[in-house]
């Protein structure tokens, strides 16, 4: 087996250069035109002195702008970190400092936020707006003709069920297996286009990126989800696959009213955690082709879909994993589990992830002769098919974003009045989940919600930031201390 | 980089069991029972011994018994030896020497070929019916449940310009890659269903079975060619790509007359050597979608194939290197060719073969640095499609001039009374050599060999001309139809 592929834009753009790549806000790209302007931001990064290798952070919204930065970052080598648009000053200061990053390429509209970072504690970083950059004069660039698939490609964080976020590294392999992997279970027609209004910095999004090169289909890039937007693109712009997760699917479908999509929508890929049965029966009615999919960061995107013969049959189930991935359910004492049987999903296949970014231990801990130990919970039925039943116990997801209680509960347990802090997700109409936060105070401390919702907002991310704090005289805890969150819900409830 | 992936048959069963595998002489057979057959196989295998990692040779004919007994090898991890079914006994005993074959698995009805085996050469050798295979008692076996991308699965023998007959080893990874590389090109769709008419022996069927498995999708297994039975397949049986030669697809398409194919008809895989344009102009004509390729035995298959939208304003055209794969084009001094400038075609991919079986010294001047030295002429256009001239061994050199064969026959095979064409160099005191036509005509055609040079006279310049044209019966074409040139060398002396 070769551990290098061709770059995958230089060889596309070679293959079928007049293909349209990209649409962006009215306007066309070709694959070569796509080619061209990165290699352009090759040539001008190249004034910054970034060596092959070095880590890059991007602080970017969805752009066409954006598409040629990160295939121009590929073309030199460099690794790049996906920062979330929405992370407090602090949040990106621990992200770029974790992964010893040479420079920050951002927006113009982030200046507020790159202001906020703590030069002091990143000496060495270099900042530059995108605007800036398309300033440089350009220079000469050896851009690399072929990717080795076991080169990291991309950094996203996530954070664990305890402490700081990781850097998960995702080689060109990965991504390269995932985009085949995808392929051979949903098929690839001439006309393809998938609709990516995901942000660039979630694996669904970059995935997306990924996979029309790869595939030589068009991409039309939205700078957010907007329903009717949406809606437009797929009746009137010919899209034929879109990513989603739930609380967009059921925006659509409100929108969408008595319309329904034309024939040659053929998927509507499914992610981000479980779905309502209501939503899914829904669409079932409106003969919307909903994909179920389950995956994450560490897989680079789908390891499990439903195949297209099952999308009813099976109804709620993510279906079996992917051509090249393996799966077994683990009960908690180590064995495999029988059907039916719930225990905690584990996964293999050269879409998942070699590890974390300078995080031996917790690599270890996660991925044990290469299978990776995702945390979900779920079972598989008797003829194979997985159903998720629980993301990690306590990952709340929120309009698609991820949110790990422990990072909320330790910015609580930071605040000098508190005492002991737990969080839970509860279900909410429009997101989802919500995060909700349970606090004991210090004996004497005089502080009321609203204070330590101000203190939250400081930071963490908004979308982060609980919407309601209830105070207790304890929290539930077994006795190793481990905070039982299943009674705060029971308690919520 | 992983260097494993799932058993491609176990994971299609467990992925879609249901979803129609094979049709053979009107009998369909389930991904499910394709492996339940196959496993069975294995089994009954067991009892003869074999180890993984033995050479196992079959000769057997396109059939769904050949299908379960090469799935069956594969589940034991045994490298199969794809023996071409006219071999005479002589040629069989030196595969099977040359390979130390530990088994010869054959048809009941090649028992007059077996039976001329030299037992004293082969002492070692076991041979088995698949008839008497078929009665042997099931024992346990431990099925693999995957391939590593780097061990053998097949060889298939190919004879040089020179010598003896090579051993081409083939690995998972070959079959893998060139499987993937296909899709990406030609893409996939639900429905899909590929006739295979060609035989297994030859890496053009092989292929499609390793296809049909990894994508999911129906193979319509014919026993040999028919140009009525094809379309049959076609216009009844909702064939969608079909692999063929040149010699195929003239007989399909005069056996079509007004008819046409139905648009779910969406590729004509047309291989083995330079096709005459007004096959193909004839083709575009009827709007039968060919896709012209170009591969080998040591490709697994195609490396080069025509992309859609370039299928008419590049009429003759193999296309550009699949996603996966290089090529550049060698001129005798070595240097990369210019645009145009005719050299040599040497490429370089994962589904490039590691080497010519126990040949240590042809591997080394095959293979060069990962590039594989293909001996075939070509050129690269302005934007990079390939032009097939014509295999190095058949070109002709006449008084300094290159006369490739592949053109003249195709000028000879535009001609109404012309059934079949083949061309060959024969040498000259004068000239060096001279092209000397073989011509099969149409029945009751009436053409002297005067009108046939007069018309070439007309259509070739006067170096290319034949200097004779020999009448036939019959041209000698091996059993993908490939012009065996070399045969009629042999009947010219």
């Amino acid at each position: 087996m070769e551990e290098t592929i061709p770059n995958w834009l230089t060889k596309r753009a070679h293959l079928t250069p007049d293909r349209i790549a990209l649409k962006f806000k009215g306007e066309e790209y070709s694959f070569q035109c796509v080619y061209d302007q990165s290699l352009k931001i090759a040539r001008q990064l190249k004034g910054l002195h970034l060596k092959e290798g070095d880590f890059v952070g991007v602080l970017l919204k969805n752009h066409a702008d954006t598409v040629f930065i990160l295939f121009g970052l590929q073309l030199l080598g460099v690794k790049t970190i996906l920062l979330n648009n929405r992370l407090t000053a602090d949040e990106l200061v621990y992200q770029l400092k974790d992964s010893k990053a040479k420079c920050l390429i951002y927006e113009q509209s982030f200046d507020f936020v790159v202001k906020n970072i703590n030069k002091q504690i990143l000496a060495d970083l270099m900042t530059i707006s995108k605007e800036a950059l398309f300033g440089l004069e350009e220079q000469e660039v050896n851009a690399k003709e072929e990717f080795c698939l076991e080169n990291v490609c991309t950094v996203m964080y996530t954070s664990g069920t305890t402490g700081r976020p990781k850097g998960v590294l995702q080689t060109y392999g990965n991504h390269w297996w995932s985009a085949i992997g995808s392929m051979l279970n949903l098929g690839l027609r001439e006309g393809d286009c998938w609709l990516l209004s995901v942000p660039f910095f979630h694996i669904s999004g970059f995935s997306i990126l990924i996979r029309g090169v790869i595939y030589g289909i068009t991409v039309v890039l939205h700078e957010s989800f907007d329903e009717k937007a949406a809606n437009d693109a797929i009746i009137h712009d010919r899209v034929t696959i879109m990513s989603v997760v739930s609380t967009m699917l059921v925006k659509m479908v409100d929108h969408l009213k008595d319309q329904s999509y034309p024939a040659y929508f053929r998927c509507m890929l499914l992610g981000g955690g479980p779905a309502p049965r209501t939503l899914l029966e829904t669409c079932a009615k409106k003969q919307i082709p909903v994909f179920q999919t389950y995956g994450m960061t560490e897989t680079a995107s789908q390891i499990v879909t439903l195949a297209p013969e099952y999308s009813l049959s099976k109804l709620g189930s993510a279906g079996k994993p992917l051509f090249l991935a393996q799966l077994k359910i683990k009960t908690v004492t180590g064995n495999e589990a029988a059907p039916y049987e719930t225990g905690e999903i584990v996964v293999k296949g050269p879409n998942v992830t070699k590890g974390y970014l300078n995080k031996m231990n917790e690599t270890k801990e996660k991925i044990q002769a290469g299978w990776l130990y995702t945390g979900d919970i779920g079972y598989l039925d008797h003829e194979g098919f997985l159903f998720v039943l629980d993301r990690r116990s306590d990952l709340i997801i929120s309009g698609g974003e991820n949110i790990y209680p422990a990072e909320i509960e330790s910015v609580l347990l930071g605040h000098a009045k508190v005492d002991d802090a737990g969080v839970i997700g509860v279900d909410d109409v429009k997101w989802g989940q919500i995060p909700v936060g349970f606090v004991v105070l210090k004996s004497n401390a005089n502080v009321n919600e609203n204070d330590l919702l101000e203190y939250c907002q400081k930071k963490l991310a908004k979308y982060k930031v609980p919407k309601k704090i209830i105070f207790l005289q304890q929290l539930p805890r077994n006795a190793s201390r481990k905070l039982l969150r299943r009674k705060l819900r029971d308690y919520y409830r």
